[in-house]
């Protein structure tokens, strides 16, 4: 069995990425962080789908974005309420943490090495990706390049998601029987998902797309 | 006054790069790392340095690399002594800490955008690589261009010393008036230096060769 890294949120994406890694055969070892985000339930999100699909071995590493300030979801100032992530202004929405992808793949890399993975599991999407610009797919291509350099190692990023929109990923999430219940995609911290933020109605639109095929 | 990051780990290589910033007339902004190395002593030097130098602000992150394992310099095994680096074994030397550069310029990034800095100075220099994968010139210029990506603006890694030597680059602490009896070296984490290890090794013999022509 070949080891693999899969980037894990907890949210619908990274669970579905994870999903796609065991079915290829992987052994996965999911890679989750501890950010200095203001809830931690997308840890604990994240903890329960790893054991619920059988990963290898599961990691939560502290970062701490913090220091640098400048992000809605390490801040303390109010997620925007009640209209999608993309509508928020031009350009980079205010949930943007500053180069957090690229720390999380620099991560996700220092495992790799570590376990001499030779894949790295991204969930990012091309087409729905919010304005994050660590989400390209240049980027990506991009950064799998210098990772390759970096490690002297063949490494690869493999980011599924590239051509799909949140709909066809959540219609896949069906078909690998992710178990939906279990993640967690909301940005504001409570019990229950507040169903207003941008997160919560992406996810709301993506799944009833799906009852609606169905 | 433009604003630039540069990675200070508090050694004379990573506090010449910060001279240089600073005569080059940028403001800056110096970032060094508490990772689960076993010593602060190094982050202790980079702020004493920060401080005498002049820079605008100096930020430590925390991370935590030893979530991985992998690595002398923050695993609990031995550092070896009485020889360079580049003499053990072959490859890659063992304090190699798994992804470091990589991660340490993901974070460089992070700052670099919150504080709309342009440029990120880092100190590492091509010739003596002593093995890390990740100091490579052609491990810089892929993450430039990954970088410059990432954040939808241009920013470019400075590094001054692709073409130097240690012997040049301590050539040029002197004639920049770096304070060298601020900056450390040492693997271990003593109050003085070994003088054993291959870090100190290096450095006295950089230091020689520039009394040698002086």
């Amino acid at each position: 069995m070949k080891p693999a890294v899969i980037l894990l949120s907890g949210g619908i994406d990274s669970t579905t990425t994870l999903a796609i890694a065991l079915a290829e055969g992987y052994d996965a070892y999911p890679l989750s962080f501890d950010y200095g985000q203001r809830h931690q339930i997308e840890t604990q999100a994240a903890r329960r789908i790893a054991d619920s699909l059988g990963a290898k071995e599961h990691r939560v590493a502290t970062i701490d974005l913090r220091v640098f300030g400048g992000s809605a979801l390490t801040d303390h100032i109010d997620v925007p309420k009640h209209r999608s992530e993309k509508e928020i202004g031009h350009g980079i929405p205010v949930t943007y943490v500053p180069a957090r992808n690229t720390v999380f793949l620099a991560y996700a890399l220092a495992w790799a090495e570590v376990i001499s993975a030779a894949d790295i599991f991204l969930g990012v999407n091309a087409i729905d990706y919010s304005g994050y610009p660590d989400c390209r797919p240049e980027f990506v291509d991009a950064i799998n390049y210098a990772v390759g350099l970096a490690t002297g190692e063949a490494v690869v990023i493999e980011a599924p998601f590239s051509n799909m929109d949140k709909n066809e990923i959540a219609a896949l999430a069906v078909r690998l029987n992710v178990p939906i219940g279990l993640t967690w995609s909301c940005y504001e911290g409570d019990t229950d998902p507040c169903r207003k933020c941008g997160a919560c109605v992406e996810r709301s639109q993506a799944l009833s797309s799906v009852k609606a095929v169905a």
